[in-house]
């Protein structure tokens, strides 16, 4: 099942996609996709649902956040080999955490806008988790069971911000626009292996991010798993979980973002996201 | 004015402590202390009311946390020259910026829970900031105008979990009750000067911390202003500025948190909070 959320920023309606592509709207059954709305029970009731009885949504859309009310927005860094290397830094002994502000969380397709005094705005397409039942000190084995389902991230950052700016990463990762989630939230019953999905990004139609889930170093279960013994984890809870070789900053000369740029990424089942790059 | 949310975790009614100390319940008027009920616009109609026709509340309900729907738990870090020097860091050129998880966040006087692998589990009294007006990219004059109130925030770290656990510090903050915040939201205009308040904080009645804002490194402002350059401040952001020294980490020999024990922490104009500490 494909659920997503379209409108107005802010004011977004729950939907899902059917087989044919057409969105139907799930105001009448579902207040949002978000919070309890991502329990197994729930998500079983929607999968019972005669799709062509549902309300088409007409036109062609703004497709929101594929989660709503998101309470963390948390990220894996450094978790694919490649992608370490390319950024001079180890492979960690263990998940390195941090998060996004979810005030970064936008559309699919909305712009992506440079932050006023950024130099260094770079790319990262990511394999996003969203979380559907509390996991507090869950086992691997346990872990996939929390899952609702899967989505794309683009885990933007500037570089300058994250790295140079005092300490923390935090500041890189958490501008406005810095965080499309969507289009969909493909539920976890559709993703057969999490581990074996294609990725790619591309910046003005040049390929630069080209990989697969399968190099991800700590799996999804083992991330869930570590994280739940840091902090519980909540339905709509969203984890990224890290980017493969090919971000701006790996680029030899470096390469970044700059207005007028358009992105475009995908993950293997999971959708397509475009955006336009627009000054701050 | 001093608005808190009372009742069960997760069900707090709004409310406002009247000038004789009793609780006297908001539902009628706002339905929660969160969001845009912290504008100006809702606080000068708040001041407005004629408190002693609202319900009082009897008994002593439980004091939820005093803002409710949290989108960010910011954390500025070596906030205080004589805490940097105890943590063995140097003190930051600009201000160093963490999140905490808002699933952390609970009531002034809940218990408060040691992680099942913890060791060192510290406290941190901090001058809690509620934003109550959307900021982004303002300036350090016009910082103080998106202050909603102030609060009481216990800033609660896991020492090894934040310096040894791979990476960045949030494994270490992000725990279920490591951010007590309230019992009250002190409006701005009942807080002369946010940069001359006295803190402290006792374990079992011994006394840490004891300290003023007015040793603070980075004023309110200068944060404010600083964190709108990086990413947008919304209602109901709550920022913690920092500690003073007196942590658990400086002590010789370090000490620790462990079951049984008992915080009271303050800050003048702001109230008092109590913690039982429990395991996890």
């Amino acid at each position: 099942m494909k659920l997503l959320r379209y409108g107005a920023p802010g004011a977004e309606k729950p939907a899902l996609l059917d087989q044919d592509g057409v969105i139907r709207d799930l105001s009448g059954v579902i207040s949002d996709v978000a919070g309890a709305a991502l329990s197994d029970e729930t998500l079983t009731k929607l999968r019972a649902l005669d799709t062509a009885s549902l309300p088409a949504v007409a036109d062609d859309p703004r497709i929101g956040p594929c989660v709503g009310q998101v309470g963390k927005f948390i990220c894996i860094g450094l978790n694919y080999a490649d992608h370490a290397a390319e950024a001079g830094m180890e492979l960690p002994a263990e998940p390195v955490v941090f998060f996004k502000a979810t005030s970064a969380i936008c559309g699919p397709n909305d712009d992506v806008e440079i932050p006023r005094t950024s130099v260094k705005t770079d790319w990262e397409v990511e394999l996003g988790v969203v979380i559907g039942k509390h996991a507090k000190y869950v086992t691997k084995e346990e872990a996939l069971d929390h899952v609702a389902g899967y989505c794309v991230v683009n885990d933007l950052s500037e570089r300058d911000f994250q790295l140079h700016r005092a300490g923390q990463w935090v500041k890189g990762k958490s501008a406005d626009t810095f965080g499309p989630i969507g289009p969909w939230l493909v539920t976890r019953d559709e993703v057969a292996d999490p581990q074996n999905l294609s990725m790619y990004l591309d910046v003005n139609g040049h390929r630069y991010q080209d990989g697969s889930t399968k190099t991800m170093h700590f799996d999804v279960a083992t991330v869930i798993s570590h994280l739940s013994q840091f902090m519980s984890l909540h339905p709509g809870d969203v984890i990224t979980t890290g980017t493969p070789p090919g971000v701006g900053m790996g680029q030899k000369p470096e390469t970044y973002l700059k207005a007028g740029d358009k992105m475009e990424l995908g993950i293997e089942g999971l959708g397509v996201q475009t955006q336009n790059v627009i000054a701050g």
